[in-house]
């Protein structure tokens, strides 16, 4: 079971407010997704992340499938019951880390070959090779294998890589058909790199195949904000109203705020948990190092008006002495703050959707984040 | 305040259940402690320490002292402020790290001279040094400053330092009396290295002076097993048996329940929390080590026997596969798992203690460890 429901409008912008209903529970639209690359979201329990209210989580294929292995992990019961975590997971495709982290080496009309970036092995990814891996690991949401194209990138090769993303979507939807199941939604992602007949065209051929729901690929990837937001505003205006949108590694608090506005449900980044453990921290007063030496003495919390754990009970004078001896209770309690943060900030965006005050939410933001940090 | 009381006396052994009170509540002994080097029992929120049931931990003054100061403690509320934790803390004197990790300068008739491990700057600890630390850190239960005697040593140089650290203790002792607190109690420590009469001295002459309580030093050091457990015993059979004896930096299960036989009532070592991050860990049928390749597809917990939160939800293919990707989350959970096994192997001496079954005990550990281990 995968149903979308959209339960408000907004009448100023194009938010919505939706729920995702699987057999697994509920999902409240907007929402952001924590990465859990390696089966883990870095450094805490599967508890915290509950009691932070996640409901969804995303994990990595390529990194699963190279340790401990989509076999190992299916014949252990499933990636659910690996990690202990029965709520929801979402996989990508693999896909953006071949382009990213492997020793990459041919991208062919079959999929992509690629040598691993932990011991050289050689392996290739197709479109039906990255579902099949998708179910063993038995995520909620699998995604399509795509193609990723740089920025800045030509039309015509921006072109050929979308038609590619076509045909591997092709593929991935009858191989969906032939193999289907009811505990797995499957998501097509929209390419068409900054061009914007070319995004057209491609949310329209994904449209029209059709799939549980669609992701916003190919953004984030170091265009101008101004740049990235017109591409989103041309997906979201094709895509159906009736299924979830996710776009894909975004962002910064600004950065979701400007997608909601245009019209989108689902986002997952690294930013508040890698941040975190470089101790970059999120606050309501926008973005504070705790590594700075001003905050050696300093008995406050990391924000005055956060009431997570870490903020509850520790100084910025412990945490940055943590941090800079290295110990390893920094990271959970840092990455419990920006996680419990970015919990905040997307109960406060379905609550300006609500109350159709999200471009004030914006303005506000704008104060503390501007628009040339890189949200992915 | 600070008291002890024996509650038990084993009737065939020198075992002894007793209960440290102080204003922060009541230690049960036998106890173990464990180290929180930096202000923080490596990995682990204090709200799990005390899930575990521990009521006292131990942390170090030599490294405190150098990051991040003890000023900066004692300005912040004092330590158990800092790390939140509001049980048990007891603080070393700083000797034993500036011996085994500073860059040793010199020893001389009034404190030891080193260097930082940290920035190679300059110190001058003192027997006094220490104590002011230590007064600043606000720990429940302070260690006088002590010479360390390294194994082998001749008897002349074991009898000048044993000597030095006599003077330094009446130097303790007087300045403790200039400086009374009802807060914290003062421990002696016994040196005497591996000779009897020295041993036997050192024991009378820290009696004589007069402590809150009286650690035996200088043993796991290297030393055979049966020479050290001789060693306590001639200790033990000096101390009063109204104050609680602290064997330093000991050591496996068995090595407890050997010292707990000869009339020792604390503990602290680095081994459950330290084997913890390298993959070792403790079950009901011995040592493991979670990186060996037998366990990677191993569905079953650490130990089968085991009702702590690691065991009850992860599997060894799951633990292996965060340890061999290192995923800090390995490394609470293991912790964890770790900790509560001492927490329980405790639990089971005071038991025994009461049933008169140590001995049992005893063998049933030497099944699982051997006496040469090393406990240090």
């Amino acid at each position: 079971m995968f149903k979308f429901k959209i339960s408000y409008k907004s009448q100023t912008t194009r938010a919505r407010l939706g729920r995702i209903i699987t057999h697994r529970g509920v999902i409240e639209t907007p929402v952001f997704m924590p990465v859990g690359t390696q089966a883990t979201v870095k450094s805490l329990f599967p508890e915290i992340l509950k009691e932070l209210g996640y409901r969804i989580i995303l994990s990595n294929t390529y990194h699963l499938y190279l340790r401990p292995g989509a076999d190992l992990i299916s014949n252990l019961g499933g990636l659910h019951n690996f990690m202990q975590w029965e709520r929801h997971i979402l996989t990508d495709s693999g896909g953006f880390q071949v382009y990213s982290l492997a020793q990459f080496r041919k991208i062919t009309e079959e999929g992509v070959i690629f040598k691993s970036h932990i011991d050289g092995s050689e392996h290739f990814f197709t479109p039906i090779k990255s579902l099949e891996v998708q179910k063993k690991l038995g995520s909620d949401i699998v995604m399509v294998l795509d193609t990723c194209i740089p920025y800045p990138c030509s039309y015509e090769e921006t072109r050929h890589l979308t038609e590619l993303t076509h045909r591997w979507a092709i593929e991935s939807k009858k191989y969906w058909q032939r193999h289907p199941t009811e505990t797995q939604a499957l998501f097509g992602i929209v390419q068409g790199g900054m061009f914007e007949d070319l995004r057209k065209w491609s949310t329209e051929f994904l449209v029209e195949l059709g799939f549980d729901g669609y992701a916003i690929g190919g953004l984030s990837v170091g265009e101008p904000f101004e740049l990235r937001n017109t591409m989103i505003e041309v997906n979201t205006a094709l895509l159906p109203e009736d299924k979830p949108r996710y776009l894909m590694g975004v962002g910064t608090p600004l950065d979701i705020v400007e997608a909601v506005i245009r019209g989108v449900d689902m986002f997952d980044c690294v930013l508040p948990t890698r941040n975190a453990r470089r101790g970059t921290v999120f606050t309501s007063k926008g973005l504070l190092n705790i590594r700075n030496a001003e905050y050696k003495k300093d008995e406050s919390p990391l924000d005055e008006n956060c009431s997570c754990y870490t903020c509850r009970k520790f100084s910025r004078a412990y945490l940055r002495h943590l941090l800079h001896t290295k110990e390893l209770l920094a990271y959970p309690l840092l990455t419990l703050h920006n996680l419990f943060y970015y919990a905040k900030l997307m109960e406060q965006i379905r609550k300006a959707i609500l109350e159709d005050s999200l471009i004030e939410l914006k303005k506000e933001l704008e104060g503390y984040y501007n628009n040339s940090q890189k949200g992915g």
